[in-house]
């Protein structure tokens, strides 16, 4: 059995079609174009044969009934950030349509349900949360969160729960909208969103667990005096500190990754006061984010990076400070899983590797209540929420051939 | 002859009332404010006996009149940078006429005129020039610089000038309005702006030279990749190619120190682009600048942060340009001046040090017409531009001492 690629590729042309007028590729979550693609996805569904529901948590299934009361769980997210691609998840919730378009041609019957899911706001919205569906589905949240409100309309976001067919009386903090006991696990395609397939010639990646996000933000304490008449070793200039330290944490993320997990540590984002071409820098403000797949190679490297900070503020008569921010955990994927996908992966003579997810997902949620596993497809370039993301016809295809043989092989028996 | 520190401590008060409301110690050029202060002075200089004019540049001139044809030139200027200090630039003026009074007072009759300056319009105002006054008067401008228009009020320069009393038609490019023949120099007394004096608890510093300043902006280019998912080998990151090359010059900068002759180099302004924490930084500019007493230590400097920046963009996969923004030439201070100032600074048993001028200032044009130097006075922890700036009741009256008695030696015999 395997997919139509052509059909796979003109449903993202469609996809893409349902976007903000002038801001290609715009379908933020609670928005009119988000409204048009749940429609669409509603018709499409429900053309296939699915049964088509909303969960309490907004997230809208497709299920594609099976034999029996076991389940299995498959899909990824509609919604994009403002002048996003049209691919990142987008391409594992039409890669399940497809998927299941083909079974049924196919006459497949399977064992347990496939539940396909596209889940409710993935990326962050204006109620400034990413992921609220697969958070509220798997009790992930806490109360507070439910308060949020919309930047623009001040609408909460209970309201925009009930608004987009949830039920909040139904959620629940630790409460799982699925019953871990009848769902064999959960499978997601995603665009990869970084160069390593691309640039490694593969055709998919295999999963195995998506870090855990480390933020901290550092504030360097100078002294704003004249550029002219301060002369250098008399200065408390924070942007020299600054830059000593940004080196430094690049130099240790070096030495951290050399030691074998995935290990990323960045600076994006850096802000200088009062920012004057001739004012020696008061004040400099920047975070760094860390992704790891274990939190205690993270805890020890934050440990030199500390250790560098106090250090560098001695040379350079500054302060430096840094508060936590947040600490995921991290999310490792089921070998059961990615034994099922590696070897479906073998049989359709794909290339892969195992590979970790620096970025955060919805699979990362379902791994608390179910075993989880993803494949990736790679990237042009490995760009992503940027309207030049592109993954190719062909591509998208090996991967939901994947996908699509990986969910017969888990439903086929019980 | 002593100058009456009571007296020029209370006239630095009267000063600092005249403010922008709300806003201690607002005195920009072209404002009503300023408008105040002017006419506060030339009644101060009226009453001092003084002859009082404005010169083509719109420059207030107090002039002491002496019994030849000949002249020396003192003063600085009375408008502030927005919530600036109440010393910078007005104590040099209101040092000259505590000085007048003085000198009245014992009736001293000199052999030279002595012109009292109150340039116009030194700091940057809303027409984005500083030192329009001294620029003008010694015909360092161009004929674009009067087609500036007012930021907030589109008025022109030249219809400014004319408004606060100049004339512009008497004035040219390379036309100075000062009759080099006739001046034997020009003396500035100013705050330091910097922390050596009180660092060395000196008195005051007599300034050898006013440095050049030279200003380049750095363009480091990267790539705008997910933090998560561009593995750290993978990526072109502006921030960490900036981080590098700012460490580098700051040390470069100290190499060059160790080389003798004054020297600064700071980055203070610092812009990073997308500038989001899980986004690796596509874009960072930065803005270098050089303060030094000879153009030619600057080049050489230059070739080797040039150099830096080439090797970083190498090793970081990012690539950095840089282009001139402006380079002004270094004042060099008259030695027959200096010894006049250094001799009486003796004579007053003050503690004193010659040093350089990291800052710009009117003298610096001055120079261009007429032998010149300049008195620095002590400012609190080397802060100015800023509210906070303060200088000590005695540290100025050491200051105006200094000038008083230079302005007699100078001017006692013709």
């Amino acid at each position: 059995m395997k997919i139509n690629s052509d059909r796979l590729w003109e449903t993202h042309l469609a996809a893409a079609t349902m976007t903000e007028a002038g801001s290609p590729y715009t379908r933020r979550s609670f928005t009119p174009q988000y409204r048009e693609m749940r429609s669409w996805l509603t018709d499409a569904f429900a053309q296939t044969g699915l049964e088509v529901k909303t969960d309490a948590a907004g997230n809208l299934l497709g299920i594609y009934r099976g034999r029996t009361e076991k389940n299995v769980g498959v899909g990824s997210h509609t919604d994009t950030v403002p002048c996003g691609g049209r691919f990142d998840g987008i391409s594992g919730v039409l890669s399940f349509l497809e998927a299941a378009r083909c079974m049924k041609e196919n006459g497949y019957v399977p064992q347990k349900n496939i539940v396909g899911i596209d889940f409710l706001a993935e990326e962050p919205s204006e109620f400034r949360l990413s992921c609220i569906g697969s958070r509220l589905a798997t009790g992930n949240f806490n109360e507070n969160m439910l308060q949020l409100k919309h930047r623009q309309t001040g609408e909460l976001l209970s309201a925009a729960i009930q608004d987009w067919g949830g039920d909040i009386s139904l959620l629940a903090p630790g409460h799982s909208l699925f019953d871990a006991t009848k769902f064999d696990g959960f499978l997601e395609l995603h665009i990869e969103q970084g160069p390593v397939l691309e640039k490694k010639q593969l055709d998919v990646g295999l999963v195995t667990g998506i870090c855990s996000v480390t933020r901290y933000d550092f504030t360097v304490k100078g002294r704003a005096d004249h550029a002219g008449n301060t002369p250098m070793n008399l200065r408390s200039d924070a942007v020299v500190a600054a830059a000593k330290l940004i080196n430094g944490i690049s130099e240790i993320a070096r030495g951290t990754l050399s030691k074998g997990p995935y290990f990323t540590a960045t600076v994006g984002k850096v802000d200088v006061f009062p920012n004057g071409s001739n004012v020696i820098a008061e004040q400099v403000d920047f975070t760094l984010d860390i992704r790891c797949e274990t939190n205690q190679l993270v805890d020890e490297t934050l440990q030199d990076i500390f250790a560098l900070a106090a250090d560098t503020a001695g040379k350079t008569a500054t302060t430096i400070s840094h508060v936590k921010i947040s600490q995921s955990q991290p999310s490792i994927s089921s070998e059961r899983l990615l034994s099922v996908l590696e070897k479906n992966a073998i049989e359709l003579n794909l290339q892969y590797t195992r590979m970790l997810s620096g970025a955060g997902h919805d699979a990362a949620y379902m791994s608390t209540v179910m075993p989880m596993a993803m494949i990736f497809i790679p990237c042009r370039k490995g760009r992503s929420h940027t309207a030049s993301e592109y993954s190719a016809k062909h591509q998208i295809a090996k991967g939901a051939n994947l996908l699509l043989q990986s969910l017969i092989e888990l439903t086929s028996s019980d």
